[in-house]
C-alpha cells in the first residue's frame, strides 16, 4: 500500500507508535496515552500526514460540506483533513456560547460526564464525522445526536483507533457504520493491535 | 503584500472575519466568538493557512526543535504550522498524565483557574509558542513558566489576536517579547481592530 512510504521501511507509523506508547493506570483501568489521542508527548507532522491519508483513503468526502469533531483530539485530525481536502469544519466545544441555534447534548465517556455544544450546522448539510479515538462510544452518541438534531445528512464517521466495545455499541444503536483504521488493546501493560 | 491574495481582492480574512463576527455578553465583559479563539460557528481552510503563513512571516522559526501551545484554540494554529514547517509539536493539557518529567503549572484566565501539564519538551530545547488569544496574559505566563522550568529555550512567541494589556503584562513580567497579528477592543458589540 502506497502509505506505507510515510514511516520508511514498509512500517505505519500509527501502529509503531502504538505499540510503544506508554500506558497509566487509573482505577482498574489502563489509559494509553498516544500523540493522535492526547497530544502528548510530541506530535509529528509526519504522523499526522499518515494518518489523514489512510482516513481520505478509506472515508467517503464526496459533496462534504463539512467535516464535524468535538474537542480536544480531534482538532489536529480535522484541521490535518481540512488543509487536505479544502472541506470546512466544526468543532463541538463543552463551552457554551448561547449562539442562534447552538445544540447542546449530554456527553458521558470513560474520562467524565458533561456538555457539548455544537454550532455552525445547518439543515441539510453533508457532514463527514472524525474522531481520534472510540472506546466507550458516548462521545460518538453525543456527536451523532446532535447532528440529527440539527438536520445534518451524516455521510461518513471515522476514528483513527478502536478500543473495546464502543464501535459496536454505536452502531447497534444509532444504524450509523464507523470505521477506523487501527483496533487495540492493552494486554500486560503495553499495546497490542488487533487489527488494522 | 503577498498575502492579501488568500482572502482575495486584497482584503485579509482574519480581519474582515473578525470585524463580523458575533459578540456575547457574560455578565459586564463582551466576548467576541470567532472560528481562531472558538472553532465556532465554522473554521474555513482559507483561513488557517492566511494566519498560518503570516505568523510564519513574522516568526523567528530557524533551528526550532519544537511547537507547543495550550488546549484547546492553539492546536488548530499549532497543526497547520507543523505541517508547514515540519516542525513537531507540544500541547498542554488541562488532563493530568504522570508521565515522568510532566511539569504542572497554575492557569488563570479570563474564563477560569485551573492547572496545566506540560509534557514532550527537554532541557535545551528551542521552542516556538503559538496562542490564539493574548487577552489577560493568564495561560501565556502558565506557558512561559512551565517552559522555563522544564529547561526550555524559548526562541518566539506569536499569538494571533491581542485584546487588553495581557500583552504587556507578560511582557514586563517575563521579559520575552510577544509578537500579534492583530489587536482588537470590542466596542458597542462590534470588534474593532486596533492595530494590524
Amino acid at each position: 500500500m502506497f502509505i506505507k512510504c510515510y514511516s520508511g521501511g514498509g512500517r505505519l507509523l500509527l501502529e509503531e507508535t502504538l505499540k510503544s506508547c506508554p500506558i497509566v493506570k487509573r482505577g482498574q483501568y489502563h489509559y494509553f496515552i498516544h500523540p493522535i489521542s492526547d497530544g502528548v508527548p510530541l506530535v509529528e507532522p509526519k504522523l499526522l500526514r499518515e494518518v489523514a491519508m489512510r482516513i481520505i483513503k478509506i472515508g467517503n468526502f464526496e459533496d462534504v460540506d463539512k467535516l464535524v469533531t468535538a474537542e480536544a483530539m480531534g482538532i489536529p485530525l480535522v484541521t490535518t483533513l481540512s488543509l487536505y481536502t479544502d472541506i470546512p469544519y466544526v468543532i463541538m466545544r463543552k463551552r457554551e456560547y448561547k449562539l442562534p441555534g447552538e445544540i447542546p447534548v449530554f456527553q458521558s465517556t470513560g474520562y467524565s460526564k458533561g456538555q457539548l455544544y455544537l454550532n455552525g450546522i445547518e439543515k441539510g448539510d453533508k457532514v463527514v464525522i472524525i474522531d481520534d479515538v472510540i472506546s466507550t462510544g458516548g462521545t460518538m452518541i453525543a456527536i451523532i445526536n446532535a447532528l440529527k438534531r440539527a438536520g445534518a445528512e451524516i455521510k461518513d464517521i471515522i476514528c483513527v483507533i478502536e478500543r473495546g466495545e464502543g464501535k459496536k455499541i454505536v452502531e447497534e444503536k444509532t444504524g450509523y457504520k464507523i470505521k477506523t483504521l487501527v483496533k487495540i488493546d492493552v494486554v500486560d501493560g503495553k499495546v497490542v493491535i488487533l487489527r488494522d
